[in-house]
């Protein structure tokens, strides 16, 4: 194959490359790029933006270490966001470097490398595992604050208190009130449980007061739901986590209230209307009417004001540690309004002032690189860079998104797809936002995906998931393989589990050591990745200067994989894997096996 | 070859694909795909951001017609702007059209289809042919007002007054006072000529007060230079070329003054320092001092008062019909403060509002996307989508282009590389804006395409200039074949030829047939474009529901081209082409050429 060397270039944003992690205005930042030593390339150049106007930079010095050629540049931080790329020149061709790859044309300006200055990032995040729970189906800590049967009625239905190991109804016949019980209290107590899994972080669909098992649909943003607790029980809960080193954050929707806020009848001028007069209902839904960011008022009562909705629980007493924002992408997005890019950013300084190491992640299906620029979130649910891809490539139907024709895209080829799929998204961030992207399996919006695969597919997800670039959530009860009801959507909202008797014990034991693995392992929470070629497998590596870790969802027989693109490699361990050979060959690892399953490989880098 | 089907999709936003032309906010648009019939699709359905959500439409009713089927869909313009692609449903699988062409992945939003609500746009421009004008080096038409040899003094050099036929000197001799007297009374004077060449509005580099020629120092922007003429020749040269009906747009930067402006003194506050307290000038010339707009007078002085300096020329008594802007790159973007978007959104806001008429285009040499979204600029000299990818396949260097390593790109292969680079760069850019684009082969900024090429090169990218998207501009002279001087940048600003026994009587027979071509066929000024698969050859090719155009870059020997985007082809004449023969066959044309010439062929469609 001619050009080899193209493979073995690389360059991103983590420490191994660019030097200091954050670079400051009016200082300096040090940028490397390396390529395998004794190839035809003659030079490299950095080209970036430089107030606007295209400069060319030549390296300050090229070294040479574990038979890789570094190029080192020196670049003045003179403005916000620098934009660069790398040229490559050989004696018959010019290339051009940029976040996606190799290219021997002019590439559009979108995929050049970005660095974003003055941007500290909430780093607790990264080196985390979150753990997602539905508080109402996660653990009933104190059973005098349950929802009674036909305590309330609320949109044409009755309030229903279901036992723990009642069976899970549809909306249909609940109207989301069926309630199980869980509390705040519940999750203080299962906090023991929480450590010894491993996992660091919750993220809590919403608490605040709403008639709904969702809450969703806010009655009162300024109160816990009485049946979870209240305001004291988040208190505590926090505490208690904090106590232990864990964090919280804590999900909102800002884009609209249930209809029994009182702000819908008191203050009707902060919701949007329609051409005709009538209320804008978030995707038409009757409980829902979205909020006009049109209103100014609405801004100082959701994010500016001292005791503002967001401010509020980010200091004393609450001190949670972010906000994870329902429905993002249609905030601040209402027809003839769409200031929704200075709401996020008028949101970001706002509550960065109040705890720079506040994470605040939203919900967002698509690709949301104009939102992941450093100006506006820090991460999203990345639905459109990880799960979407990866449960399309284990041939898993995208349920929960609205375009429900993506079925019949064929499982052939799809390796390929799902890399293109990646490669583009993650080109579009900034490597210094990549780490802190939300990567789940399953939400309180899609299905378990254990419910839809073989066992086997299931882990090589997870063990993907694990290695991805961006930080895991673990959805509650994906740990012990607890299953869902998988006819209806709210199907994934099963009460959790508590004999763990009837855990998968297979499945546990892997997640466990997953989370110690990622927890103990700077590589995995920040360490550059590649995503390699082969049509048939998927396979990803991480590394960093030291260490590098290799999945590949194998099929029966043999795969080669080029590994040209890390320096030497001294030392491989088989992590996970069953009855694999393996054997390195130059750059190129052969890999062998009887069955179709998830491989996970640890190199020592020379 | 399979799924050839593919190629026959087509869709765009010209007004046999979209209408109305400008929709309306709160009005409906509709918007059509269409197909070859009878291939294996199924389905199309369109999906749409709607207030951040993906949603799916369906079409509202398909139709055949000359053997096409047409779906067509009615979207709510609910949005000021709406982003779109389409989804292509076989049996198979499921393609993804965008504005780039088929995808078998999920693509990025960035290549969709976009539509701009109420974008008004100055139709006048794509109806145009342009003719730049250096005006020192046109037409002396008062040879009272010529600087006189040592009349002045500036950055170290003597004014020159040169003779009409003296030979061009580089920099170092001149300091560009070398004038040859050419003014506007002389441009004035030249209309008849011009007409008669066929041209229809004029763009002049700058003629407001400044000591050098190119006048880019400017030192008062009230003031035409009085050497040019002075505000009175302006207002002649306007009226009079209105009278014929012509446009004319004037030359400006409002990113620098010259440094004898007179608020370099006055107001220094106008002007962007370093962080040791020194000047910033542009790129370094110190004569050329950089305008902070963090200064919010600033934006009073030059766009907001009634009489700042871009108003006052476009009302009474001057009325000109639009502004280039210098360096449009760099205004507004000075290390820490990047504000040009809120800039330039406020320029447009404040001109459109005197003339919604109004041509605004700047210079940008890169991928200038970013600014082409509806809310800045209508257009810019399209260097990026047309000048650079062009004169790269031609083999001609990029002379201007401060990144000069691009020299080595080889020959072979650049007719994939420029239509990769096209087609990306017209993928990023509303369809609206795309016949706004700027297209010439030569300028006061890089070479006379002439000098460096053979006559039927030149002719052969000449003719593609006024078959591309965009709108052609000549630079004065090159109807001609003026030749400039090689050796030094401004070498391209030779005083014109006015005797025409001296010109190139083939090449401005060529000119004045594809200007009349290009005025007579709305095709060319507003149709649809499609690059077509060659990889040998650069194969062009512009369509409306009856006529098309096809333009080949031929090498000897035979070529294939398909067809088949197009319906039904009917009649074909050769427009351009000596000893060529073509056939139809099925939905591709055979074309064979003895020697390598551009050809043009004329297409009527079924």
């Amino acid at each position: 194959m001619k050009n080899l060397w193209l493979k073995t270039i690389h360059s991103d944003n983590t420490k191994l490359f660019m030097t200091p992690e954050t670079p400051i205005l009016g200082k300096k930042v040090e940028v490397k790029i390396r390529v395998k030593n004794n190839t035809e390339v003659k030079k490299i150049i950095l080209q970036r933006k430089y107030n606007g106007e295209t400069v060319l930079r030549q390296s300050l010095k090229s070294y040479v270490r574990k038979d890789f050629r570094y190029y080192v540049f020196e670049l003045e931080v003179n403005e916000p966001v620098i934009q660069y790329r790398f040229i490559i020149e050989t004696n018959e061709k010019l290339y051009f470097y940029n976040q996606v790859g190799i290219f021997d044309y002019y590439t559009l300006d979108c995929f050049d490398f970005k660095i974003i200055a003055d941007q500290y990032m909430p780093k607790w995040v990264r080196q985390s595992v979150f753990y997602q729970i539905f508080p109402d189906r996660f653990y009933n800590g104190n059973k005098d604050n349950d929802v009674q049967d036909g305590q309330f009625i609320y949109d044409g239905y009755k309030s229903q208190k279901k036992d723990w190991n009642a069976p899970l109804e549809p909306y249909e016949k609940t109207g989301n009130l069926n309630f199980y019980g869980g509390d705040l209290e519940g999750i203080t107590e299962k906090i023991e449980y929480l450590q010894e899994l491993g996992v660091t972080a919750l993220y809590l669909t919403p608490i605040f007061e709403a008639p709904s098992s969702h809450k969703y649909d806010c009655t009162d943003f300024e109160q816990v739901d009485p049946h979870f607790g209240g305001n004291k029980a988040l208190q505590e809960l926090v505490e208690n986590l904090h106590k232990k080193g864990m964090k919280i954050i804590l999900d909102i929707s800002i884009n609209h209230t249930g209809i029994t806020h009182s702000w819908f009848k008191e203050h009707p001028e902060y919701y949007g209307k329609k051409v005709n007069g009538e209320t804008e209902f978030w995707c038409g839904v009757k409980t829902l009417p979205v909020l006009s960011y049109e209103n100014q008022e609405l801004h100082d009562v959701i994010y500016k004001n001292e005791d503002s909705i967001l401010k509020r629980y980010v200091k004393e007493p609450f001190y949670i540690d972010g906000w994870r924002f329902d429905v993002g992408h249609n905030v601040g997005r209402l027809n003839g309004y769409q200031g929704y890019q200075a709401l996020w950013r008028n949101i970001r300084t706002n509550l960065k002032e109040q705890n720079k190491e506040l994470y605040l992640m939203a919900e967002h299906w698509g690709d949301a690189s104009e939102y992941l620029q450093g100006d506006m979130w820090d991460g999203t649910m990345n639905y459109f860079g990880f799960y979407r891809p990866i449960t399309k490539y284990f041939d898993v139907n995208d349920v929960a998104y609205t375009w429900q024709m993506e079925y019949s895209l064929p499982k052939k080829d799809t390796a390929n797809r799902c890399k293109t799929e990646i490669v583009q998204y993650y080109g579009r961030i900034p490597g210094q936002l990549q780490d802190y992207l939300l990567n789940s399996l399953s939400s309180h919006d899609v299905m378990r995906l254990g419910d839809f695969t073989k066992e086997e597919t299931f882990i090589s997800a997870m063990i993907l998931q694990f290695l991805f670039k961006g930080t895991p959530c673990v959805y509650y009860g994906e740990e012990n393989g607890l299953e869902g009801v998988k006819s209806f959507t709210e199907g994934n909202r099963v009460p959790m589990e508590w004999d763990l008797g009837k855990a998968n014990a297979r499945i546990r034991n892997i997640y466990k050591k997953m989370i110690e693995l990622r927890k103990t392992n700077p590589v995995l929470q920040e360490g550059s990745f590649v995503v390699l070629d082969s049509p048939d497998h998927l396979a990803y590596l991480r590394f960093d200067d030291e260490l590098a870790f290799l999945y590949v969802d194998m099929i029966p027989g043999e795969t080669v994989l080029d590994l040209c693109v890390l320096p030497i490699i001294e030392k491989i361990d088989l992590i996970f894997g069953e009855n694999i050979s393996y054997q390195l060959e130059k750059d190129k690892i052969y890999l062998q096996s009887k069955t179709k399953q998830p491989v996970l490989l640890q190199m020592n880098i020379g």
